[in-house]
């Protein structure tokens, strides 16, 4: 039986037991149809009208791609990010929000400048696309110049420690086609993020790391790397899978590589690089707040259509699809889009909760969406046992019975510092399968956000966040750590 | 009931078929299967013989992989492509080919230079990924500002020409994704070649074409422009389709743009840029001649493993195969590889043409595989009804019944003045789905190449040459024009 068909039977099933249902008393959580119980009176009725208008929804893409279209990249600290941050407020006002403002962040900000790779050997020179890590140093102004040494891993490079004085090394680490695309991610990142330490330990002048993707059209992805205190601090940039695979065969068959790499970023300081907050002051309690997030900032290669375009216009619509139906819930939904989740640090999630400590206990749940707005397969959650309880059968409601799962995870980077001071943390989840194509790379475009996977990621997203927001009692708060 | 589970079914029979065949006096193109009938004796077994060992070859797509990375991108008349010919000479002799030289060609050469688009407005200044278009005039060193007026087609040009004086026109032209990818590129390549001049004539100027192509990750697709004679030469250039489609937007929504381009593209004059020849010297008449041929030049942004690598290798590796393997056929094998496809005006082709034109009567048929070497799907060809007719019986016995087509078609573009001259020109066909993700563009890596594909192709090009260089009786040539 198709999935399809399997959903019509179990509705005609549910619709007669519904029928038969209302000649009755209803207790609150009586099961309404097979495995899909109603949490509270007025939650399938609430969560129905969510669905149904977010499914017809068609600003959700276009407000997207007026965004990215208008304000290019919207890195940390940058005045693009200031623009579109006034845009965004501009947004919540017009959208008849309350309390609109800016909240202070500073980052330290840092600037892609000139750069350029070279092979010169063999048959060079032969221009290389690269792109700068965030957060790299830069080379001297004529470039490093140097041999390049392959390898595939840390162990690789520790055994072959003694070649790597006066090189340039290319660690060619595919990254792993997977069903968890976020683990492969994970795996592979360290390259990135430590290889220059690492190789600059043993003498290494610069290092070159394989984009983090497992799609590419000679595509390069940027992303942040950190330094070690006690390494040298050695200039680090991304190439494109095919290059790194071809500079890997080449070395394979013996032939020696040079390279001349130029790198000309800019530290630019500390910048303003503000939240942005507004609300929707709750119908009964408006003392208690459901946050629902997203980070502003992007990369600076492409215009942040999908990390995290779609998570920001997810907020914001989900504030205005509740207005605007009628659904304005018991508690305070409280939009906020972050600052300078790319450069790591985390400094709009943080900023957040040192300006709003007060208030903390009030804060029964944090939604958030970066994990892409591709079909939704569900949440990550933390929260107590009987916080992903209650989660569980909001899912289930929402899904209709399957469909949509809730897994153990961090919620979303944004929201994990108020997860730390114990509020519920909750992340949408959705079909990873193409999130890295697009990842840190020029071609996050809104092209990359699918309209139908936004109005399905804002239907389920909404939903949760209404249910949470709409339901008698708070979510329940884990026990306090001893 | 499947592809796979017909096929064997039909193998089954057919070999019982075969068994009862063999016990009587065979003619020589009794059917010994279902619909597939053995050309001339011996026809099967050789085609048996080559199929098995390309699909079991593993050297073609190592040599692909080498070529590329060794020599780079190799556009007309660069020293990248005078190295890559030497290689290819080089591999020829390796491989025990008789006679090979490099037959002199010259083209005009043309090399990009320096190029950058920037968008200005709104919140400008953003850079946006460019590329210059082959054969355009340059921009003057500090560019062309100008406000940028967004078209769809010439349609829309003309309506709205009175707009266009002073400014940049960007033809936001999608290509269309159909079954038949080179129809769909015919559609929308009259932007690339003609819109400067179009354009030109109402006082643009310089004009920005969308990629052709309709699988992008933000992916710059190069390609030849031409001008008209009667219209200023401007500037010319493609952009990405997630950046034509964003300006289009922005268009569409009032929003007034305005652009800074420069294009540094330097016109070398005349340079050498030979075809490479060699042969497989005919077992019984070596004086009649099969070409396998295909295009050594690329485009100037990938490493053309492609367009044509891929052909490159087909050619070389059919000479090579059938000499490894016994079956050096009755007709010389002739392998060109042609200079100067990209660039327009054939002159690998035209060279090929004039220098062996005292034998041309004796070239019995010319392949080439210049459509990708994908799965193959079968061949064009260019040839009287009487040699497509036996050409359709050599397409069934290398198919084994189905699974390939013959197709009316141009043969290939290098192979196409032999075409003229009366010669029956065959073209690999294979599965174009994913053909100009990479055409023209960066992305044409051995990657696009999948290996197994390759084989493949290699299998049924190889099956073909052979079949054609073998058969008793050469390829009927056409009856003479009037």
């Amino acid at each position: 039986m198709s999935h399809h068909v399997r959903r019509r039977l179990l509705f005609s099933l549910a619709s007669v037991l519904l029928a038969l249902s209302l000649s009755c008393e209803r207790a609150p959580e009586a099961p309404l149809g097979p495995g899909i119980a109603e949490p509270f009176p007025g939650a399938r009725g609430g969560v129905e009208r969510i669905l149904a208008a977010a499914r017809a929804d068609d600003r959700a893409w276009a407000r997207l791609a007026e965004m990215c279209d208008t304000f290019g990249p919207r890195p940390a600290g940058s005045t693009a990010y200031l623009a579109a941050a006034r845009w965004a407020a501009d947004t919540m006002r017009a959208d008849g929000l309350d309390g609109v403002r800016l909240e202070p962040v500073e980052v330290e900000a840092w600037e892609r400048g000139r750069e350029s790779l070279v092979l010169l050997a063999p048959n060079g020179p032969r221009p290389l696309p690269v792109t700068t890590l965030g957060g790299s140093v830069g080379t001297p102004p004529g470039g490093i110049e140097a041999d390049l040494v392959v390898v595939h891993d840390f162990d690789e490079l520790e055994r072959r420690a003694g070649e790597v004085r006066g090189k340039v090394v290319l660690f060619d680490h595919p990254m792993e086609d997977r069903d968890d695309m976020f683990r492969a991610y994970g795996d592979a990142v360290k390259y990135r993020w430590a290889g220059a330490s690492r190789a600059a330990r043993h003498g290494a002048r610069a290092v070159l790391v394989r984009s983090l993707t497992t799609r590419s059209l000679r595509t390069l992805h940027t992303g942040q790397m950190g330094y070690d205190e006690d390494a040298p601090r050695i200039p680090a940039a991304a190439i494109t899978v095919e290059d790194s695979a071809m500079l890997a065969r080449l070395a394979a068959r013996g032939v020696p590589l040079r390279v001349l790499l130029r790198l000309g970023p800019h530290r630019l300081g500390r910048r303003p690089c503000p939240n942005v907050v507004a609300e929707l002051p709750g119908r009964e309690l408006p003392d208690e707040v459901v946050v629902v997030g997203a980070h502003l900032d992007s990369w600076d290669l492409g215009n942040g259509a999908m990390d995290d375009g779609g998570g920001v216009i997810l907020a914001l619509e989900t504030a205005r699809l509740l207005r605007e139906n009628g659904l304005v819930p018991r508690r305070t939904i409280r939009v906020v889009l972050f600052a300078g989740e790319e450069i790591g640090g985390l400094p709009g999630g943080h900023a957040y909760v040192e300006a709003h400590r007060e208030e903390l206990d009030r804060h029964v749940a944090a939604l958030e969406s970066d994990a892409g707005t591709f079909r939704p397969t569900g949440f990550s959650v933390r929260a107590g046992d009987e916080a992903r309880e209650r989660l569980a059968r909001y899912v289930r409601l929402i899904a209709d019975g399957d469909g949509l799962e809730l897994r153990e995870g961090g919620g979303g980077p944004d929201v994990s510092p108020l997860g730390r001071e114990g509020v519920p943390v909750i992340g949408l989840r959705t079909d990873t399968t193409h999130y890295f194509d697009y990842h840190h790379s020029p071609a996050d475009m809104p092209e990359a956000v699918p309209d139908e996977d936004l109005r399905e990621s804002l239907a389920v997203f909404a939903a949760m966040a209404w249910l949470v927001a709409e339901a008698p009692d708070p979510l329940p708060r884990a026990p306090e750590k001893p």
